[in-house]
Parts: C-alpha cells; structure tokens; sequence
C-alpha cells in the first residue's frame, strides 16, 4: 500500500488527529526495509510490514439476518493472518440462521484451513460471563446481552482480547466488494503501521458510495449523516482551539480499527452513536479538559488516523428511517457530552428541531452508555466460556 | 491468495482447457515454500509467488475517452510490481484529451515512483514501425493504426513484448472499483503459477454484474451475450468429442492474460470478437485438427485456465448494441473457422436470422483478422520508436 502521510495534524491534550490521507496503490509490493522514510510525504508499506501486523489482528463482523452469499463475499475478502470474529444476532427460530452462519463459517475455515470465532450475542454463557466480571450495563434485567450492533462490537472486542490480538477491526456484513473489505483491513494496518502510541484509531471514509438515481449510478461523496456528524464534531474542536477546522471527516465510520489497549480504556455509546461517540470520548477522557482516568495513555497519547478508501461502499442500502437514526444519536452523543460548550448544544437543539427529531424546548434523550472494558478480569471470564468452541481454542492458544 | 484447483480438464490436442476455478481468499498471505502442494485441491498461493510473476507482468488498459476519475481508479488497482501500458485512442481535437490522460498518468507515476508507457494508437511513429516489419494488416490504405480495441491491444502487446515482459494482462478503463482491477491481476499471477507451459492464458469470469433493476441492485451472474457465445463454443467441443460440455464459461472475457509467447503465436480478431476468437483460434492451431504452424507449441501444449472472481463488476454500462454486437461478432467468428463443423454453421445462421442480426439465406461477414505477432523484427520495430519517451525506457532497459 502506498498512502501519503497526514498532511494536517490537531493537538488536543494527548489526542492527535490526523488530516484526511490519501491511497495511491492499493499493492506497493514488497520491500526489504519496512521502516518509514524520513521527510517522504508518501509512504510505501511493503506487503511484509502490513502482513506481520494483520497476524496480530481480529476483525469482527456483526451479522444480524444478512443474506449468507454476502457473508461469504466478507469472509472472502478478510486476509488468511487475520483473526475473523463473527458475532451474531440473528433469531434462532423460526429457522435458526445462527446454525446456518455457524455452518457457513466452518465450511469457509476448513477450505482456507483457518480457525475463526462465531459467537451468539444471546448466548448465555457469554451473559454470564458479563455477569460474572461485573460488566452489567450491557445486560437486560432479565441478564441477557442486550439487542443492538455496539453490544455485538463489545463481546468482539472482548474474545479479540482473550485471544491475545493486538489490534482490532470492524467490517460490516452487508458488503457486496470482498475486494473491499481487504481494502479496509489494510488501511488499518497501514494506520498501525504509522502510529507511534500504543493508544491509537484508524477510521475510514468511503471514497464514495454509489447510489441509484435516475436508473444511473451515482457516485456520492458525503452523505447528509456523515456532513451533519462531521460538521458537528469539527465545530467542538474549533471552539477549544479558536481556528476553524474541517479535519474531522469519519465521524460515521463504521469502518474503523483499534489497538486492544485502546479499546479497553475508552467508553462505548449504543447503537449508531458509538463511532461519534468514540471521537468525543477520546476528547473527554484525553483531551486535557477533565482529568483522565487512564494517566498512561495521558502519557503517551492517543493517534486518531483517517483513510479515505479506494473502493466505493457498496452496500445493501438502509432506509430512510436508519439514515436520520444515526444523524440524531451522534447529535445525542455530542449534546451530552462533558466537553460540549453551550453555544453548541444550543446549535444542535435548533438542528435537532429543525428537522422535527424533537419537540422545541425539549433535550434530546442520552443514548445507553457502556463503560471502559480495562475493569474487566480476564480469566474470570474465560473461565465461564471455557466449554464453548471458541474457548477451548483461545485457552489452547491456537488463535 | 486461495484457490481451488481445476476440477475438471477437457484436452483438445495440445490444448489443456480446465474448468472454472473458485477463489476462496483474496489474500491468504506469505509463506516461504510456493511450491504446488501434492494433491491438495485447494492451493494456497503466497504474496511472494504472486509478486515474482507480477514483476515480469505487463498490464495494458485500452482507453478511449475514458473519464479521468476512472482511469485513475485503475491505475491505483494495478500492483506496484506490473509495468502499466495505457494505449490510447481518444481524441487529440478540439480538446486534447490524450494530453490529460498523459498528464494524469505521469503526475500518477511521479507520486508512486513508478515508470509507465502511454502511447496514442494514431501515433504515426507507431504506424510506421508496423509498417516497417511488414504487419500491415493494422493500418489502413493511409497507412494510419486503424480504430479499434484489438488494434490497441497489438499495440499494448508488441510494447510488452518489448520491454522485455514474460506476461500480459489486459484491463478495462472503465472499472469503478479499483479493488476488482486489483484482483484481476492476482487471478492473472495466480494462473500463471498454476501453469506448466509457457504457453498459458488465464480468462477470468465475473462474480457478478450488478444491473439497475426496479431502483434496486440486482447481481446477475451470466448475462445473455456470454451465454451465447459459450453455449456455441461448448457446442464445438462438444461435436468433437462426443461429449457434452459446459466447460467453457469464459467466451467473451475482457479480462484476459497470456504469457508473451502464446500472445505472439496467436491470430487476433478486431472487435468484440478478440476475445471469443482465441479460444477458436487455439482450437485452430493447436486443437490436432489443422497442422500447426508452431511445432514447438504442439510439444510442450497451451493451456487455458477460467477463473471466477469474487468481486462483482460494476463499470460504465454499455448499450444494448454494444451486446448485440458482442454476441453477433462471438458467432462470426465460430461460423467462419475452419474447424466449425456444418452443423454448427447451420445453427448459428439460424440464430442470427432469429436475432435479425442477419437477413435468412445470408452468410455472415469475416471479422477483421490480424496475422501472429511471431514475424515481428523487435529491432527494426524499435528503432522506429526510439525518440519516443516509451521507446528510451524500452531501449534503457528501466521497464
């Protein structure tokens, strides 16, 4: 891969942005001398240097009712050094779809001879593993693991974890370009490859997304979500520096990696809030506004990259109702923010009104919170899903 | 990347056809000893192996007034490791559109640190240098390079040829996603690694193409142009080996390579029949039914090899004729060869009058044909071009 370095970068506390970069080649071949040249404002990542990160690295796919054939196209597309984690939520009954993903993974390992995780978000040996290390937020009353894609993202993170990765990465299930889901993995061990904390994030922004307009397609560059969160999390940073900034552009990015020790000591939002939410938690807990609880990592800072992808993001489109969900959580997720001026939660009760998200002179709910995985006791967990085949393999090490 | 093994082989003389091959990782990573395991079906390719045969690739991509946006796409997709040729055939006037593309190549080539060749198909150094060798079935009664995709295609692989390149592979312009182009390649490496002759072509068949259906993305897997042609040309093999056979599943495969020494022995056919015509001309040549011309590929044998990629393939949508005529150019030149059988005449005449490409009691035209590259004189051919900045790489040996 050849990408250019971060042409911008914005200091807040021990939080450093990176400005939007650029893919040249998505193969830039092999090389002897993997480590970064001096004054290049182009870097060449030679295939070694991206494979040796990718064997230290888990990327989690939730799956929720997804049609099997794009499944497979993902499965396809995440390199063999990769750990793959598939965490489901699809129903059991009427038809169990969950033994049919299972079915489908195993069938894929054994052509590729590779051991990969499935998981089910209900499963109850992982709610009372939960349960067992006092992680209760993402439990029901009833202690069952909560609904949604951020609770699926947290067991990932966890059995990534357990397994001994390093680095962790997310793809959707819903991709209809293998080729780009590899595309995705190696932007992030390209980010990994040029970070320089232990503490770091690379999020993507899709070169475009082609929509369907006048049986044409077209190739659409921000979508009115991405724009809005965007906008919105720019204006936070503005505010504390005094210059108006546009470096923010992966607001939304589903697409997005983590070193382990970040994923740990940063705290997650339900649903479509959690990548915005990841922005703005960082800015709380390193920003050097409040004090943080995690004074390491205050220490050696945190990295934030952000890659704009090659691919367009082809995906089975979501409805209107999903697009104006995920502009008003990351709205919800700024407002409640310990860091959010006033001016700007004024700003965003006007936008939120405007578009009728929200009665005037009403604030806006706060979105379900879960707190730092660092709390959690590894072996005490394990212990309680030992039994699984997931647990045999992480116990015996083979992951 | 992983791959499965040719289940099934259909011998035609000296030509070894296998059947369509599945790809089960994109990238299934590096590994020290690239040998092909015995008797394993599936066949892990490591990077290296895929890069040793990609250094000596050359990768052409016919352009004709191709949007930059696109072509550049394209240019990011193909491995570091390949020698770009782009052979041009768009307009010089009103707008100097070859000029951009130049442009946007070099300042392409200057961020990657790469060298590449563009050359114009009206080039009259070029029409000069056919000239000169005596292949004058490419230029008109002006002695200019006639129109065409096939003519640029001679033109990419007497320029491969030339600077010295064991491979070729062809791409079109018109890709959108950069990550398919990417895996062309790879599948056009992987065939080769497979191969035992230096006379081998990989063909590649799409996953799919997605097509505007009701506002929605449909994948369709064959559309009808390709189903025709491989219907007829299954029919061929077929009546000689009393056999049904379906194993032809790549017809029409734009998406094509050959090792440098098949592209020279091979006759090439103008149009949308180029690609239907190589299948027919292998047949023709080295099918033990006409005496070959090359004794020494009748020795060692060809070999054909399908691959199925995983990436559906979405580029510029052609029009209806643009169909119409691939399929009509795809019987003409099974009609008019000379190992089509009477039978298959016949029911090719039928479905042309069925079609209306042709009025009953009516024999089709002959496409244009163009005579094997073999005769070619490199020197005096290159002397033509020396002035050139393609002909001083070539002649520097720096490509």
């Amino acid at each position: 891969m050849r990408i250019e370095m971060p042409r911008e970068i914005e200091r807040f506390g021990a939080v450093r942005l990176g400005g939007l970069q650029k893919v040249f080649e998505l193969d830039s071949g092999l090389k002897k001398n993997p480590s970064p040249e001096q004054g290049s404002a182009i870097q060449q990542i030679p295939y070694e240097a991206l494979y040796e990160i990718e064997k230290e690295m888990a990327i989690v796919v939730p799956v929720r009712n997804e049609r099997l054939k794009l499944v497979e196209g993902v499965l396809c597309g995440i390199p063999h050094q990769c750990l793959t984690i598939v965490v489901s939520n699809s129903p059991r009954a009427p038809v169990d779809r969950f033994s049919m993903e299972k079915d489908a993974l195993e069938n894929f390992c054994q052509f590729v001879d590779k051991h990969a995780i499935i998981a089910h978000q209900k499963d109850p040996l992982l709610a009372r593993a939960f349960d067992e290390v006092k992680y209760k937020s993402i439990l029901t009353s009833r202690g069952e693991i909560r609904d949604g894609k951020a609770e699926g993202m947290i067991i990932g993170t966890v059995l990534a974890w357990l397994a001994g990765k390093k680095y962790i990465g997310f793809v959707d299930s819903d991709n209809y370009f293998p080729g780009s889901v590899e595309e995705y993995v190696r932007e992030y061990a390209a980010g990994f490859f040029m970070s320089r904390s232990r503490y770091s994030m690379v999020r993507i922004v899709w070169h475009s997304k082609p929509k369907i307009a006048e049986s044409k397609l077209f190739f659409r560059k921000w979508g009115r979500t991405s724009s809005n969160t965007n906008r919105f999390l720019n204006k936070l940073l503005s505010h504390y520096h005094g210059f108006e900034t546009e470096l923010i552009k992966t607001g939304n990015a589903g697409e997005h990696a983590m070193t382990i020790d970040l994923a740990r000591v940063l705290d997650y939002s339900a649903g479509y809030s959690i990548e915005p939410y990841h922005i703005i938690n960082l800015i709380e807990k390193f920003g050097g506004i409040n004090e943080s609880p995690f004074p390491e990592v205050m220490r050696e800072g945190a990295e934030v990259y952000q890659i704009e992808s090659r691919n367009p993001h082809l995906h089975d489109s979501g409805d209107e109702d999903h697009i104006k969900d995920m502009s008003y959580v990351a709205m919800q997720v700024i407002y409640h923010s310990s860091v959010c001026p006033e001016e700007l939660k004024k700003e965003i009760l006007k936008e939120m009104a405007h578009h009728r998200y929200l009665p005037r002179g009403e604030r806006p709910p706060r979105p379900n919170r879960f707190p730092a995985l660092a709390s959690i006791n590894a072996e005490a967990f394990l212990e309680e899903v030992e039994s699984t085949e997931y647990g045999r393999l992480i116990g015996e090490g083979r992951l």
